[in-house]
């Protein structure tokens, strides 16, 4: 038995699909053009709490509970939780697994987290391992800044390539039986074009995510026509510039099926402090979740290819001069055909 | 289809198996009991580079090369490699992947990194998304010293209940028709007894191996006596004295049957730097691929459950106060009834 499709695209026969979501968002995720669509907006960044982590932490906690209490399900009906973010050693999703009490896989793809869950998920249920599995990401601005660049209270001035790291958690359920079926993967490779500044992350990830599109496209001989739209996760403006560039070189023209959830989730017009656009691991979630599913469950699209894309790096490789490798998962997530 | 077993254990009816291994030791590990088993041995824990982090990265990719070469591979003949470090962002892994070309998802569970890595390889492999996918693990220990305590060259003194960071690598070959299966795993749960020593890692992670143990047997309806060996990841001599008195009080000895790696990896008598025993992702990775999987392939061991050991706390956590929460992943290996 196979199900891989070309040489790196996995095939889901048996239809893993996404139950639920929940999302809860930071203030400026919020003041968006998404606000309105998440579960949960909080007030201001300490959530309570007394540290930047221990608030990244609560974010993802409150988003766990909400998805649990959404399919009145208890934290024993879940088989596993996979998922990740962006502080060193995992510890937003470790600390928040302690009190979920479930099974728990730790993915560090950093801001490309998103689609390794849903990938990983998707293998344990179309295998018949889990039931449930519950995907999350967090990610928290001024936990992230401090921990890769300076903490925000130093008010070190960007340049205009540089992105907003998104504050706010959300965390899906995957299982069998629901609307919107994660159809396929191709899990990325390490792409690296030398790209050195940590405040263009964008353009050091849209080769990623060419990479991951172009293979993705061979495997399974689709064209971009085939989507109804392609979602990479925060390659921001000079990233999706900078992408929609690479695949026009190669006879690939995806400008006008193409989204970012770097560019959804914020208005650059009103939002100026966002720069090019948002990243962070919650970034393509938040927006997957307030935009994308419901979009897919009302049938105004019934493929999308979703590609989160994630800058490699650490502070410490980063001074000791090395470039940045990047990645994108892609997941394709379909509305199931005649379902209501 | 279901391929789970009680409440949380994974069946994998279609038996990936381990089809090679390939180590790459540093040189305290190569003074060890296991040093004549290990493929290469490096003289110093430079490994010809100029920073800690790079010498770590060397010696993954020499594992990983290694592998490739055992089973004459190429690394476009490998569908995924999944694995994980201890270096913030997973920087070994990833710069690593970046140079191998293998489509990648990136692991954190700290030491316990191995046995997450074969759950997901296994799940690949018996799902058909993969014919092969390669494991693997690394650490080195001024790396991580200097990381998560103080750099080596302070000269810090530690106390007794201290482990010792594993230098090297291990990569391991997961595919079909190898003589040693993964025949389940039991994911762990994050399990937290609030100790708060970081020089003390084996007495908090020996609750988190006492949970994954007892949940296994209870999952499985097997004993003790069903297993040949359990070998736990990196307790050392503390956890180890702690995880077996834990499990006493439960009724279920383990004593006889129990070894674990942080005490096979090192010669404690002579080398009493090592304090406690060994630690580090490489850890049950030298040890799995020296000594374990050997006696499997010998037939002087059937069946074995490895289970991986892992400390999930960060230097920020600990120095906002926050105990150290730990998880252990099981995986039962078995040697195939039938081969020669």
């Amino acid at each position: 038995m196979t199900q891989k499709i070309g040489k790196g695209t996995f095939l889901f026969e048996r239809g893993p699909s996404l139950l639920a979501a929940a999302t809860v968002a930071g203030p400026d995720e919020g003041r968006g053009p998404l606000g309105e669509a998440f579960d949960q907006v909080v007030p201001d960044l300490w959530v309570g709490q007394k540290s930047w982590e221990q608030a990244e932490r609560e974010l993802l906690l409150r988003a766990g509970q909400m998805l649990l209490l959404k399919g009145n399900w208890k934290p024993g009906d879940v088989d596993l939780m996979v998922g990740g973010d962006l502080l060193d050693q995992l510890v937003t999703t470790h600390f928040a697994a302690r009190t979920l009490d479930i099974p728990t896989l730790g993915l560090f793809s950093a801001c490309a987290t998103l689609t390794a869950g849903l990938t990983v998920a998707a293998m344990a249920v179309d295998g018949g391992w889990g039931e449930k599995v519950m995907v999350t990401v967090a990610s928290h601005h001024h936990a992230a800044e401090r921990q890769y660049r300076y903490p925000v209270e130093l008010g070190i001035q960007k340049p205009g390539t540089a992105q907003w790291t998104a504050t706010g958690a959300a965390a899906f359920m995957v299982g069998k039986g629901g609307k919107v079926v994660i159809r396929e993967a191709t899990p990325g490779r390490v792409v690296d074009y030398g790209v050195k500044d940590p405040f263009d992350m964008g353009g050091a990830m849209a080769p990623a995510a060419r990479d991951t599109l172009l293979r993705h496209l061979s495997d399974t001989r689709r064209t971009v026509g085939d989507y109804d739209a392609i979602v990479t996760g925060d390659l921001a403006a000079v990233g999706t510039s900078l992408f929609r560039e690479l695949l026009l070189e190669e006879g690939v023209p995806v400008e006008g099926r193409h989204h970012d959830c770097g560019l959804l989730l914020y208005d650059r017009g009103t939002q100026k402090e966002v720069g090019a656009g948002g990243s962070g691991a919650a970034c393509s979630g938040l927006v997957t979740a307030a935009h994308i599913l419901p979009k897919l469950e009302r049938g105004e699209w019934r493929r999308v290819l979703l590609m989160a894309t994630g800058s490699l790096h650490s502070p410490t490789t980063y001074r000791q001069g090395e470039s940045i490798p990047c990645i994108a998962h892609a997941v394709v997530l379909e509305r199931e055909e005649g379902t209501a």
